[in-house]
């Protein structure tokens, strides 16, 4: 089996596992107990809070764990919405994951406004884009995400953020593809929140966490016993939060080294297609995430692709999303403005750490095989 | 060491462990995949639903996986009441998780009305007490606990939702502290929705499910990629998933044996203390969930004993939680109007399935000790 669709999920790091284990079988107690029992589970808790906050430059405070991404995504864009009696406009982006685009919907309906920032046609949301938006309403919250999930494209979050700050505005960014996988500092970009998954970054799934920078008072998303500050209540998922620190912590050790091995992938598979002459488009403009390879073929069924790398296989990710049978084309790839007779052949590589060259140019050869039949 | 705080936290169940291994290792596909790598997942998470459902009597469609009972709680709480334009009534008692208590406070913020139904002095809601608060008002929904996590009460919950129902109410129960530990048939009890979480049945931390019947209409609660039949979005946590329905099935399968066995220890506690003639209440009415013994001892403090048996590698509760530095009574000791001179003496006492008759005879024995000096 060839696994190459890292953005959806990642293998669990078996350090990541070791870690966890005894947090599952022998640490039980419920770390907000008092007796001696409990002490290690929130020595761990305390110990991967820091860990966390490290990896991105923030403070062990400043670390909020949620159950993955799209908790602190729902997090971040109905908190400050519901706070906020003057009904101020939330900006997001046309290209943020369903997570945040969806929770724009529902705070919508509740008549908090809404509105959306274009993408260019690689798949970058810029300054001037904002500034156009930005002017002329009053803004809440602006959310773009730190990388696309479907193109892999890095944006300007520092220049967007110190926009939205201009403008009195807070600044969100879903960095699920990004951490792990491109350097991140939260102080270094000056945002107010940051979202997270640990699936995404070979920790394990249900597990994530926002970054809130200190002072920020965005209300509490979970009322309860009080957990995480006051913040976000519900017993401590100990041994998926240790897992998650571990995780995050080795791949970002090897961020640099990760990328050259993942670039050199990405080529392999792009080389091929060139000196077959195929004719495609890559998504995106050239400061993607490492690893990340998402290709639209012309006049080519991206289904039919996916079908056949499947029997070989190969796991890779359709650019287009297919629900209850009807293809439909990504919000993603209608926002860049792809070609008509680009977009249903549009699939999604994305290499991990553990893929080899050897998989790399198997994966090639599968595409190619197809492709000219 | 002797753990009897199973209200807490309860030792992950070794088959649900072992359960879990293969999706934390191997099976990490995203079930949201088309791929076949992701089959074993996807299959695992079906299982894992109709096991579920099948321990409480639901249909596999009517439970929805979310991250513990606090996000459960919150859900029920919060999703009918932000769908209420007319912002009817929410009426909880006064002795419920600070998880259902919190998120009432903050829909109260959102300007809908909350009532509170008192306790009888021996911890129950009575039927009577709903007819008596629920008349004269317009409510969207009531909420009481099938039992009380802090001296362990079951409380009348057919006749209560039965009372809700006719006034065109939704009823909604945190099982929390009851699943797995007393029959629950939700067809039987005629309830609308109920929260669980797996480590109070020897499931992992950080997974639980709300059971919603058929037709109830509640909101999402996570806006996003449209898992968990389009109302709770994310990645599933197949793991936890996995092992929480393993847990909940053994639990289930043994529930008659496990009540002899905890009833026994629970006696063997409380028949010490009465042949060496101590004065000290035990808090709630007969009808308690198996292993829950909350007991006020007069004009003792409570925090005196669980450090001295805490330094005896004993584990169990303060009936009066203690925050920063001072001992705060807690509101179900309050509303169960404890007398002044026994308050702050109170244990609770949770034996669980692994706890032997040796272990309640030291704790009975250690009791003793420090009591009678």
């Amino acid at each position: 089996m060839i696994y190459a669709d890292n953005a959806a999920s990642t293998k669990l790091d078996t350090d990541a596992f070791e870690a966890m284990k005894p947090y599952l079988l022998e640490e039980y107690g419920n770390p907000s107990q008092p007796y001696s029992f409990s002490r290690s589970a929130k020595a761990a808790l305390k110990q991967a809070r820091e860990t966390v906050a490290s990896c991105i430059n923030a403070k062990p405070c400043e670390i909020y764990f949620t159950s993955g991404g799209t908790e602190s995504d729902n997090w971040a864009i109905k908190s400050p919405a519901f706070s906020d009696t003057n009904f101020r406009t939330t900006i997001i982006s046309q290209i943020e994951h369903p997570a945040v685009i969806n929770a724009c919907s529902t705070i919508e309906r509740l008549s908090h406004p809404i509105a959306y920032l274009d993408s260019t046609q690689d798949g970058v949301i810029t300054p001037v884009e904002l500034e156009r938006v930005i002017n002329n309403r009053t803004t809440r919250l602006v959310s773009v995400m730190l990388v696309n999930n479907e193109i892999g494209t890095v944006q300007p979050v520092k220049e967007l953020c110190s926009i939205a700050h201009a403008h009195g505005a807070l600044f969100h960014t879903d960095a699920v593809p990004a951490l792990g996988h491109i350097p991140v500092d939260v102080h270094e970009l000056g945002i107010d929140m940051l979202s997270a998954s640990a699936h995404k970054f070979n920790g394990p799934k249900g597990i994530g966490f926002l970054y809130m920078r200190k002072g920020a008072k965005i209300l509490p998303y979970a009322d309860g016993g009080g957990q995480e500050f006051g913040l976000r209540s519900g017993t401590e998922n100990v041994a998926s939060i240790v897992g998650m620190a571990v995780a995050l912590k080795k791949n970002c050790e090897v961020i640099e080294t990760n990328a050259v091995h993942l670039r050199a992938l990405e080529q392999i598979v792009t080389e091929s297609l060139d000196v077959a002459k195929i004719d495609y488009l890559r998504n995106g403009n050239k400061n993607r995430v490492p690893g990340s390879v998402s290709l639209s073929f012309r006049d080519i069924s991206g289904e039919e692709l996916l079908h056949h790398l499947d029997s070989k296989e190969i796991c890779v990710s359709a650019g287009a999303a297919c629900k209850h049978g009807n293809a439909q084309i990504s919000h993603v790839l209608k926002a860049i403005c792809l070609p008509a007779e680009y977009v249903k052949g549009t699939i999604r590589i994305t290499f991990g750490k553990e893929n080899t060259q050897e998989e790399a140019r198997t994966i090639a050869k599968e595409l190619l095989h197809i492709i000219k039949g």
